[in-house]
C-alpha cells in the first residue's frame, strides 16, 4: 500500500493506493460517523459492494444506493433522488458518503456530498483507471443538457482509497478511456512517462506496469491541484484535450464513446493546433499511430458538425467572453492556455480534418 | 453610507449599508465581468430592477431574470432553469450574479452562483429586513420537499449592498418577519438591543431607528460568521428559534406564514424549553406580549401535529444521530446547543401548549 497526500490551501487529504483496499475501508476512516451512505452503480456494485460492506462492523449504520452506470446518471433528477435517499436513510451533518465506482459515481456522489445540508464528508473509492484523475482534486459535478459538468463545486474528499485490484475486471474500452488521461498527464508534465506509455500495447500491458503509470499520473494531478485548487491558473492545463473532447462527447452522445476516447481525439487536435499556433513539431503522428494500433475510435467530423462543435466549445467552462479557450503545448511539458477567435478555430478544425484524411 | 467587513478564514467581503445604493451598484464592483446576470422576483423587480439597471453603463453586458416571489421558487426546478438562463445568456466563469431581493432570491441566486461552472462571483442586494440576516454569511440553499434549505453550500458573496430605502415599501408582515430575526440576534448576543427592540411598536417605528437595529443585527451576525463560517460551533446559535420555526413553516405551508413569524413562535418555544431545562427565568412573557401587541400570529398546534412537528425537527440540519438539537439560552446572551430526547421533547411541546392556552 502506498500513501500520498494532497495538501492545498483549503484542504489536506490522503490517497491510499494498493491491492485489496476495498475490504478494509473502515481502517482508513479515522472518524466516527452517525451514518455511512455508499453510492455505487449497477456494474461496480454487483462486483464490489459486498466486499466493501463486509469490511465494516455490523454495528455501523450503513446504507447504500445503486444508480444505473453511465453518464446519463449525472442528471439533476438523479442528483435530487440521491438527496432524497440520503434524507430517507437519516443522514445528517455527521454522516459520510462513500463514492464506490468510476468518474460518474465519483462526480455525482461528490456533488451530493458537497450540497447535502451544505456539505458533508465523502470518500472517493475509484474503480476505474479514468477515475484516478477525477477522484483527486475535489472537482464534483453533474451535467446540464447544454454540456458536461456545468453544475458543480470544488469540494475535496476526506480521502481517496484506490483499490487497484478492481482494475483487473475492467473491459478494454475502459482501460483505453483511462489510459488516455494518463497520456494527457504525460504530455502536460512528464515527457519520459509519455514516451514510455506509447511503448505498450493495451491488450498486453501488465497490471504492475499500469499501477506504476497510475501512481505517476496521480502524482502529476496532485502536484497541480495543490498549487491551484480552484483552477485559477495552472489547473486549467489538466483540460488539455478536453475542449474538443467534451464537445465530441456531447455530439456523439454520452456512452457511445467513452470520455477517454473523446479526450484522445481532443489530444490529437490539441497537438495539431499547437503545431500550427507555435510552429513547432510535436508527437502528433506518434500519438495518432499508437491510438490507431490500440483501437481508439478516430472520429470523423462532418461539415455540419463543425458549427455544432464550435458552439459547444464556446459553452465550455473555460470560455471567457464567448471566446474558446484551449490548452496547447509549446512543447511537451510546456502547456499554455490560448484564446482562439472563431474564424481561426474553424480553420484549425478544417486543416485537422484534411490532415486526418491523408492518414 | 456605512461599510462593514466580514473577514473569515476563507473569505473577506464588504457590506455597504445606506440610502439609495441601488442606483450605484456599479460603483461598488471593483472588477470587470464579462456578463452580469441580475436575478430578482416579480415583486421586487417591478419596483427596483429599472433603478438598478440605470446605474450601469450601456456598454455593460447585463441580463436579468425574474422569478415568482415566495418560498416555492427555492425549488430544484427553478434552480435548474436559472442555470439554463445563465448559460443561454452566455455567462462564463468571469461573470457575476446579482441577487436583488429578499431571502428567497438571495438563497436561490447564491446557490446558482455557487454551482454554476463550479462557482462564480455574486453580490447580495437585500431588499427586506429579513434578508439582513440571510445575505451575510454565505449560506445559500434551495429546499427539498422534506424540509427547508436541505440542499445548499457555504459560498460567500463578493459584496453585500444594502439599500435601506427599499425597506420603505415593505408590507407590515414583512417588517414583522425581519424584525423577529433582529430580536433573535438580540437574545443571542445583545441584551440591551433586545430590550430596546421591545420598546417599539412596528406600526410606528421610525426608519432611522430600524436602520440602527439593522446595523446592530448585521454586526452580531458578521462577528459570529467570522469566527465560524462553516457552522462547526458558535454559528449554530443563530438557529435560535429555527428548529420549531422551520418545522412550523413546513407544516403551515411556505407563504402562509412568513419565515420570521414562524421564527418568532420558535423563539417563544426556545425560551420556554430553556426555562424548564435550566430552571431559569427568561423574558418569555415580555416577548409573548410584544408579539401579540404587534399582531404576530401565535400558532396553535394540534395533537396530531405534534408527531409531525417532531419528525420535521428530526430532519433539521442540526440533528445528529436522529436526535433533535436545539439552541437554548442559559440566560440572554448565553446560548448553548442541547440534544433533546424524543420523550422529553414531547413533554416540552405539551407544556408549552398548556402554558400558551392559559395566556
Amino acid at each position: 500500500m502506498e500513501e500520498m497526500t494532497v495538501k492545498s490551501n483549503h484542504s489536506s487529504y490522503p490517497i491510499y493506493i494498493g491491492q485489496g483496499l476495498r475490504y478494509q475501508i473502515r481502517a482508513y476512516i479515522n472518524k466516527n460517523y452517525t451514518n455511512i451512505f455508499i453510492i455505487t452503480d449497477d456494474q461496480v456494485g454487483s462486483r464490489y459492494l459486498e466486499d466493501v460492506l463486509h469490511g465494516f462492523p455490523t454495528e455501523e449504520n450503513i446504507c447504500h444506493f445503486t444508480i444505473p452506470s453511465g453518464e446519463n446518471s449525472k442528471s439533476i433528477e438523479k442528483f435530487y433522488s440521491l438527496q432524497t435517499e440520503a434524507l430517507k436513510n437519516g443522514l445528517d451533518r455527521q454522516s459520510l458518503i462513500i463514492a464506490l465506482g468510476g468518474g460518474v459515481v465519483g462526480d455525482l456522489a461528490g456533488f451530493v456530498a458537497a450540497t447535502f445540508m451544505r456539505g458533508i464528508d465523502y470518500i472517493q473509492v475509484p474503480t476505474t483507471i479514468l477515475a484516478h484523475d477525477s477522484s483527486v482534486g475535489g472537482k464534483v459535478a453533474i451535467n446540464h443538457h447544454f454540456g458536461k459538468n456545468l453544475i458543480g463545486s470544488f469540494f475535496s474528499p476526506v480521502a481517496v482509497i484506490y483499490d487497484v485490484e478492481t482494475l483487473s475486471t475492467l473491459p478494454l474500452h475502459e482501460i483505453r478511456s483511462g489510459y488516455a488521461e494518463i497520456i494527457k498527464e504525460g504530455l502536460i508534465a512528464n515527457q519520459k512517462m509519455f514516451l514510455s506509455l506509447l511503448d505498450h500495447s493495451l491488450a498486453s500491458i501488465k497490471p504492475q506496469q499500469l499501477e506504476i503509470y497510475l501512481k505517476a499520473g496521480i502524482q502529476v494531478k496532485a502536484r497541480i491541484v495543490e498549487q491551484d485548487e480552484k483552477e485559477a491558473n495552472i489547473r486549467k492545463f489538466l483540460n488539455l484535450g478536453h475542449t474538443l473532447g467534451h464537445a465530441l462527447e456531447t455530439i456523439h452522445g454520452y456512452g457511445k464513446i467513452t470520455h477517454g476516447e473523446a479526450v484522445a481525439n481532443g489530444l490529437l487536435f490539441a497537438l495539431h493546433v499547437s503545431e500550427l499556433e507555435f510552429q513547432v513539431q510535436l508527437p502528433f503522428y506518434q500519438l495518432y499511430q499508437w491510438l490507431k494500433d490500440n483501437n481508439y475510435p478516430i472520429l470523423s467530423i462532418s461539415k455540419e458538425e463543425i458549427i455544432e462543435l464550435m458552439e459547444l466549445m464556446k459553452n465550455d467552462k473555460k470560455s471567457i467572453g464567448g471566446k474558446i479557450q484551449m490548452v496547447l503545448l509549446k512543447e511537451v511539458e510546456n502547456p499554455v492556455t490560448v484564446s482562439i477567435e472563431n474564424t481561426l478555430m474553424k480553420h484549425y478544425i478544417q486543416t485537422y480534418l484534411e490532415r486526418m484524411e491523408k492518414l
